[in-house]
C-alpha cells in the first residue's frame, strides 16, 4: 500500500471511532436515562483513549514522516498534500501532550464542570475558584507542551482557529470593540421605535413548534433524510458523517421566537456539515476549516438571513397562519423590529446581534490575560464587572450573571470564545461577497434559498480543510478577516430599523 | 496485577466497546436518518473488528490459560471460577473462527438480508435460495471449526443456549409437539366462546398509547430512570449497562392490544437486564444465562402474567378509563377471552400461546436437518408446507407466508429459534416454582408486582451466568427443563376459558 493510502486507511479507522464517540455524546445529551451517566462516562473514556492511541500511532512505520518529506520535496501536491499537513498538525499536537497530562486534564474538567454548576446555582465564585486556578495552570502547561511564538494563548487559540495569532485576534477584536461601544451609545441615544417589544400572550404547543421548525430547517436546505432534529437544554450540532448530521433545539411554550432562532442557528451549522465532501470522509478534506468559519455559517443563517426583513417577508405569513392567535394582529414591520431589539443585558446567550460581541470581547480579554499570567483568577469577578460596566453600560448584579455564567472555562475551553465573534465577522465578510454575486434580498423574499445555500457550499463547505481559514477568507472575499463588513452590516441594518 | 484482575480489566474494556456497539445498533433502528446507513455499517464493522481483536487478545501473556489452570487445580473458586470458565467458553469460540471466515460470514449475511427482504416482498424463494445455500454451507463450516460431539447443530445451538444438546432439544420439543397437536385439536372440537373476537371500531392516538404503555411498564417495575422506551418496526430490547436498558414497541392506531403485548414482552426482557448485578458489569456474572432464559422472562410477563385474568382485573379498569370509547361496553370476561383467542395462523409473530410453539418446532426440525445435511435448501418450501398442514391443520398460501417469513436464517441465526420455545417452557417451570412460594394470583389482582419481580430478580436475574441454564432451572425448580409445566399451564388456562 502506498504511504498516502495507508495514512488514509488509518484516518478512516479513527473517523469511524470518532463517529461512535459523537453518537455516545449525542445520546447522552438527548436520550440517555438519568442513571446511565456513570457507565456512559467510562465508555466515552474508553473510546477517547482508543482514538488517542490510534492518533499517536499514525506515524508507526514512519508513514507520516515519509509523507511530510514528500511534501517538502514537492513530490506530494494538491489534496494529498493538504491531508498530510493537516494530519501532521493534529498528530503533533496530540503527540506533544503526555498521557499523564491528558488524563489529569480530563479528570479535572470532568470534576470542575459539576463544581461550576453548583457554584453558578449558589452564586459562589469562591467555590469554583480553586478549580479554575487548576485549569488555568493546566492550560498554561498545555501551551508549553504545544509550543508558541509570542503568547501562550497562541497555542490554545490555534486548537480552535488554526493559524490565528493572539496578536491578530487582539487587533481585530480591539477595532470591533471601539466601533461597538460607540455604535451602541449611538443607538441608545436615538428614540426607541414604539412597538419594539412584542407582548405575546399566546402559548405555543411544542408539537406545533416542532412542525414549524422542521419545515423551516428543511426549507433552507437541511436534508432531513441525512439529518435529525431533537430537543436538548443546550442546543448543539453534531455529525457522524455528512450523511448523518444532527442538531438539537430548545422549545418554550410561551415563546416561539427563541426556538426559531436556535433552529436556524443550528441548521446553519448542520448545512456546513452536510455540505462537506462525503467522498473525502475521514480526511481533513471533509472537516470544517475552523470553529470561526463554522460559526459564520450558523450566525449568517441565524442573524444576517434569519433576522432579515426579506426572510420574514417570506416566512411571516406562514408563521401567522400556523399561530394566528399570537401573530394575527402583529404586522411584519413590528415583528421585524421586535426580533431585532437591541438592549444591553448580562447574559451572553440572550444578547442581541450588537451587544453579543462585547460579551465575547470581555471573555477574550480576561482569558488571554489569565493564560499570559498578567491577572489572577481571584480578580476575575471584579474585572468582569468593570468591563461590563465600561463596554455595555450596565451593572453585574452577581457572579452567576457575571463570571460564572458560561460553562466553557470549567470545560477547559480557553481560546474558544473569540471564535464566536470571528464567526460574526466571517459571516458579514462572506455575505458581502455573496451579495456581489447573487441578488440575495430578492431570493430570500421569494423563499428561494437554494442559490444561497449552493453559494456557501461551493465557496466554503465543499472545501473542507483544503484551505486554511485565513486563505479561505482571502480567496472568497479578497481580504483578510476584519471587522469592517460586520460594522457596515450593523450600521445599515440598524439605521433602517431605528429611523 | 493479579491475573484475575487483569482479566477483569480486559473484560471491562470489551464491555465498554460492546456498549458503544449496542448504541450504534439501537440508534440505527430507532433514530438514524435514512442516508446514514452506509457509513453506519462501516462504523459498526470497525467496532466489531476491534471487539473481536480484544477478545482474541484475552489470553495475551497467557492470562486466561493460567487462570484456567488455577480453576483445574482448585485454587480459583466461586464467582472468579465462573468468570474464567465462561470467558474461556466465549474466547474459545471466537479463537476457533478464522478471520477470513468471520469476514465472509459477515458480508454474506449483510447481503443475504437485503436479498431476503426482496424475496419475501416478491414471494420468490428461488431468489433467496442460493443465499440460503451459502449460509447453510457457512454454518456447517462454523460447526466444524467450533467442534461438536453428536450433531453439527450442537455447535450452533450452543452459541445461544449453552450446554443444550441437539438430542435433548429434540426430545423436549418432540414431547411438546405431541401434546400441542392433540391439545389444539381438542380446543378446536369444543364450541367457540361467543364473544371471543373483539371488534374494536375505535382509534387509539399514539400519544395516548405511549402514556398507557409507559405506565404499564413502569408499574411492573421497569425503571424509567435506568431505561428508555422508543418505537421501531420490529420491537427489541438492548442494554448498554444494567442502568441503561432500552426497548422499543410498535403502535397501531387501530389496535392497542398489540402494543400492550409487545410492551410487556420487551419490558420482561428489560427487567432481566436491569436486574443483572451492576457491580459485576463487564464479567459473565452480569450477563444473561441464555437466550432461552431471557425469553422466559419476556414470555412469562407477556403471557402467563400479561394475559392472565388477575392481571387484567387490576389493569382493565385503567384501560377502560383511558379509552372509554373502545372498551366502555366490553366486560372484563369478554376482553380476557378475546386476548386469549386460539386460532392456527400462518405467521409466527402473530400466533397465540398454543400454536406459537408449533411454528417454532417446524423451524427447529427444518434447520436441524439442513445443518445435518439430511435435507436440501431447495426442498424447504415443500417441507414447510407439509409440516404446517400436519401440525397446524392449515395450508400455506405462499412462501412469503411460509419459509420466507422470518429474517433469522438470512441473518445466519441457526440454533436460535428453539430458544423461543425453551423460553415458554422455562417460564412455565419458573412460574410454577414461584406459585409454590408466593400468592401470585392475589398479588397480580392487586397490582402488587413488586414481590413477583423481586422473586425473579433473586432467583434468576441477580445470578447472571453464575449457573448454567441447566443448573439454574434445576436449582430454582428442582427439575431439568421439560414441557410438562407448560402443558399443565395451557390445560388449566384453556379449560377455564373454553368451558
Amino acid at each position: 500500500m502506498k504511504p498516502i493510502d495507508e495514512l488514509k486507511r488509518r484516518l478512516l479507522e479513527i473517523a469511524h471511532l470518532s463517529s461512535a464517540l459523537a453518537l455516545l455524546h449525542w445520546d447522552q445529551e438527548v436520550h440517555m436515562p438519568k442513571k446511565g451517566g456513570a457507565s456512559r462516562a467510562l465508555v466515552i473514556a474508553e473510546l477517547t483513549g482508543l482514538i488517542h492511541q490510534k492518533l499517536v500511532a499514525l506515524d508507526v512505520d514512519r508513514v507520516l514522516t515519509k509523507l511530510q518529506l514528500a511534501v517538502k520535496k514537492g513530490t506530494l501536491k494538491g489534496k494529498d498534500k493538504v491531508i498530510v499537513l493537516e494530519t501532521a498538525r493534529t498528530f503533533e499536537r496530540e503527540r506533544k501532550l503526555p498521557e499523564a497530562f491528558v488524563r489529569d486534564m480530563a479528570e479535572t474538567i470532568s470534576k470542575a464542570q459539576s463544581v461550576w454548576a453548583t457554584a453558578r446555582a449558589q452564586n459562589n465564585f469562591t467555590l469554583f475558584r480553586p478549580w479554575l486556578e487548576k485549569i488555568v495552570a493546566l492550560k498554561r502547561k498545555e501551551a508549553t507542551y504545544v509550543g508558541y511564538r509570542a503568547s501562550p494563548y497562541d497555542a490554545l487559540l490555534d486548537a480552535f482557529e488554526p493559524d490565528m495569532t493572539t496578536q491578530e485576534a487582539a487587533r481585530i477584536l480591539h477595532d470591533l470593540k471601539d466601533f461597538l461601544v460607540s455604535f451602541l451609545k449611538e443607538l441608545q441615544s436615538r428614540p426607541q421605535a414604539a412597538k419594539q417589544r412584542l407582548s405575546l400572550k399566546a402559548t405555543f404547543p411544542i408539537a406545533e413548534q416542532k412542525k414549524f421548525n422542521a419545515v423551516l430547517a428543511s426549507e433552507i436546505g437541511f436534508d432531513l433524510a441525512a439529518g435529525v432534529i431533537e430537543e436538548s437544554t443546550h442546543p448543539f450540532t453534531t455529525n457522524f458523517h455528512p450523511h448523518d448530521v444532527r442538531f438539537t433545539t430548545r422549545y418554550r411554550t410561551d415563546d416561539i421566537i427563541h426556538a426559531i432562532g436556535s433552529t436556524i442557528h443550528e441548521a446553519g451549522h448542520g448545512l456546513y456539515e452536510q455540505g462537506l465532501p462525503a467522498e473525502h470522509f475521514g480526511t481533513p478534506l471533509a472537516e470544517a476549516v475552523s470553529l470561526g468559519v463554522h460559526e459564520s455559517q450558523s450566525r449568517m443563517w441565524e442573524n444576517m438571513i434569519g433576522k432579515s426583513k426579506p426572510f420574514w417577508r417570506y416566512f411571516y405569513p406562514k408563521l401567522k397562519k400556523q399561530f394566528p392567535e399570537a401573530f394575527g394582529k402583529i404586522t411584519l414591520e413590528d415583528f421585524y423590529h421586535a426580533i431585532n431589539r437591541v438592549t444591553p443585558s448580562l447574559i451572553r446567550t440572550e444578547a442581541d446581534e450588537v451587544t453579543y460581541n462585547l460579551h465575547i470581547i470581555i471573555r477574550f480579554e480576561i482569558e488571554k490575560e489569565l493564560i499570559e499570567g498578567s491577572i489572577a483568577v481571584r480578580d476575575v469577578p471584579l474585572i468582569w464587572q468593570s468591563k461590563v460596566k465600561e463596554y455595555l453600560g450596565i451593572s453585574v448584579k452577581d457572579d452567576a450573571h457575571g463570571a460564572l455564567q458560561d460553562v466553557h472555562w470549567s470545560a477547559g475551553l480557553f481560546g474558544y470564545f473569540p471564535t464566536y465573534t470571528f464567526g460574526n465577522l466571517y459571516a458579514a465578510q462572506f455575505f458581502a461577497a455573496m451579495e456581489r454575486e447573487l441578488p440575495v434580498t430578492a431570493l430570500l423574499a421569494k423563499g428561494t434559498f437554494g442559490p444561497v445555500r449552493e453559494w456557501l457550499r461551493k465557496h466554503i463547505h465543499s472545501h473542507g480543510k483544503r484551505y486554511t481559514a485565513g486563505a479561505l477568507v482571502k480567496k472568497v472575499t479578497g481580504e483578510p478577516l476584519n471587522s469592517r463588513y460586520f460594522a457596515d452590516y450593523l450600521k445599515k441594518k440598524y439605521r433602517d430599523i431605528k429611523k
